[in-house]
């Protein structure tokens, strides 16, 4: 991020400094990833304080950005609080033993995550750029996939396959734990990944993502692995998830609420009579994390905005049948919704 | 865990209830693995509150244990806390966001942490089973990839192929980032699998482990990708290394602290003038997590006792030039050290 932004959250949180030892949002500040050191910035010094493990590659990532870095540890980070009295922390990723520590110093703290959160909403070009590879590598990674998927194997073993084709195409790790479901079990929307065996005919759930310079992907792709002529309902109900699904492309809005994206998808499956079978929101930020702001869900008033990056993914769930999701990482530009998601089809595939 | 040592925890505390809202404290309480859930523990009932996704099998997992369910979230959860006034809570796992929460709902908080740390440190049979399994995946898991090994491949790939292998055996995923260095990127003891390509005698070091039943392996192998005859102090510095890994095998007892555990190497490298080459400490608990207690350290005044999991991981490093560790996950029993690998060589492998 640059220096104005990061002014302007330290205004707005109001305290003496900022004071951030979470990976994540050192990455966030300073683009630079580590698993060790402190951020500290008391409104016009921005200093990354990196251990010897890090300090070199530190200096050399950071030369000619608003950021300097020291050597040393948590002394060191310390000492460039003297005089100061009220920190700004993340409370939500701060421990409480984390916290004791910072008061037993003598720090006043509030909480700086609210700021820092509206703040990571919108993305930079460059956080852009990391999570279109993300999105690129998870694709590829599901197309590679397809065609090595047998009768026989278990989800277990899908998962293996897919993770290993992203990571061969460059991702750093998973974003969040692969769900591979097959049959029945795509019903259940956070299905864990087991040993049931694929069989001819079955519905199979992918939901899946990887990590690029720190950025994550999210996908969800529903197909048929053969069709055993038993598929009518299926592919009514995975014809109106889809139109749900393009719907929201084609009518979010920057400006709208996340309430209001939401409910285009939902009216969709009410006119239905199947918005109870509609048992998640449509969608959430995606950024460093996976769960991020903004939420497109039935109680968000948060506003969407170019240049945000969240999931299109509405579903319908039968417990004990099958389930069907579409999803997208998708970003807002010059209004209108821009898909990550081109390589992969979104119409039903029968392998 | 038994309702005893629950009750044990419980009563070292001090705390009118403890309450636990943690993936893997829920887990090491009643065994019972979800995303969500809270586990309230007043000293007599113990109780697993569950949300409708995993009430159902909760239930029948939990059937005959000292683990009542009940479905719910945390309003529920909170409702069986109806008159206690201190909560016994895990400080360090628990966000200031969420402490601020409870101490709004009018609970005075403890931390039970040291008391459930202690507890953790000595594992169940079940517990040893798990890290077995995970142990045993690993190591089939490398010995699937060494063939696989190629000039010209990444590390990233390396990293790739062995997650692969190991997710094949029935591995849940990686137990922490696999570390796969060639070359010179072998002598940073975190070095960060990367781009770079394997060549004709490097040096290559693979730090890597797995997760089963949530429990976590580590291991470590170091080795030469073909031997270009340059490799003389690298096999007497390789040689030192197994020796100090071997006789910290063989002589820590039950009834040592992990200080004079870990002086058991370190004298072996200060014997030959090379301590300020082993930079980190002897090894670290093994379990749930990947860095349990107890430590191996030079300043560990606890006291290992039969049934703890820790490594044996000595190694040295030399800027720019090489790094050496040989790690096993091991146990005590019966006073003595069992490691549990047995399936990939310890002396120097030459590919």
């Amino acid at each position: 991020m640059n220096e104005a932004s990061l002014h302007k959250i330290y205004a707005a949180c109001g305290a003496d400094a900022l004071f951030l030892e979470q990976d994540f949002l050192r990455r966030y500040v300073t683009g630079f990833y580590s698993t060790d050191g402190y951020v500290v910035y008391d409104g016009s010094e921005c200093t990354f304080v990196a251990d010897a493990r890090y300090f070199e590659a530190a200096e050399r990532a950071l030369r000619g950005s608003f950021v300097r870095v020291r050597e040393g540890g948590r002394r060191e980070a310390l000492s460039l609080l003297a005089g100061k009295r009220t920190l700004g922390v993340p409370y939500p990723y701060l421990s409480r033993a984390g916290s004791d520590l910072l008061e037993g110093e003598g720090f006043a703290l509030t909480d700086c995550m609210p700021f820092l959160r509206e703040a990571m909403k919108v993305k930079t070009p460059e956080e852009l750029a990391c999570i279109r590879q993300a999105c690129d590598i998870a694709e590829e990674g599901l197309l590679a996939t397809l065609p090595r998927l047998r009768e026989g194997m278990t989800e277990r073993e899908a998962a293996a396959v897919l993770e290993y084709e992203m990571r061969m195409r460059g991702a750093e790790g998973v974003s969040f734990e692969t769900i591979v479901a097959f049959g029945a079990g795509s019903s259940v929307p956070h299905h864990e990944t087991g040993d049931t065996r694929l069989r001819f005919g079955d519905v199979v759930l992918i939901d899946f993502g990887c990590k690029k310079g720190g950025y994550c992907s999210d996908c969800t792709r529903t197909f048929l692995f053969g069709d055993d002529g038993r598929h009518e309902a299926f592919k009514q109900h995975y014809a109106l998830v889809l139109k749900a699904h393009e719907l929201a492309k084609e009518r979010i809005r920057s400006g709208m609420t996340g309430r209001e994206a939401d409910e285009i998808a939902r009216a969709c499956f009410r006119e239905q009579g199947l918005d109870g079978a509609f048992t998640h929101s449509l969608g959430h930020g995606i950024g460093l994390e996976i769960h991020e702001h903004p939420m497109l869900s039935p109680r968000s008033e948060e506003v969407l905005a170019d240049g945000m990056v969240f999931s299109d993914e509405p579903g319908l769930y039968f417990a004990g049948e099958y389930g069907i999701r579409i999803e997208d990482s998708v970003t807002l530009e010059k209004g209108r919704v821009v898909s990550f998601m081109h390589k992969t089809q979104h119409g039903l595939l029968i392998l």
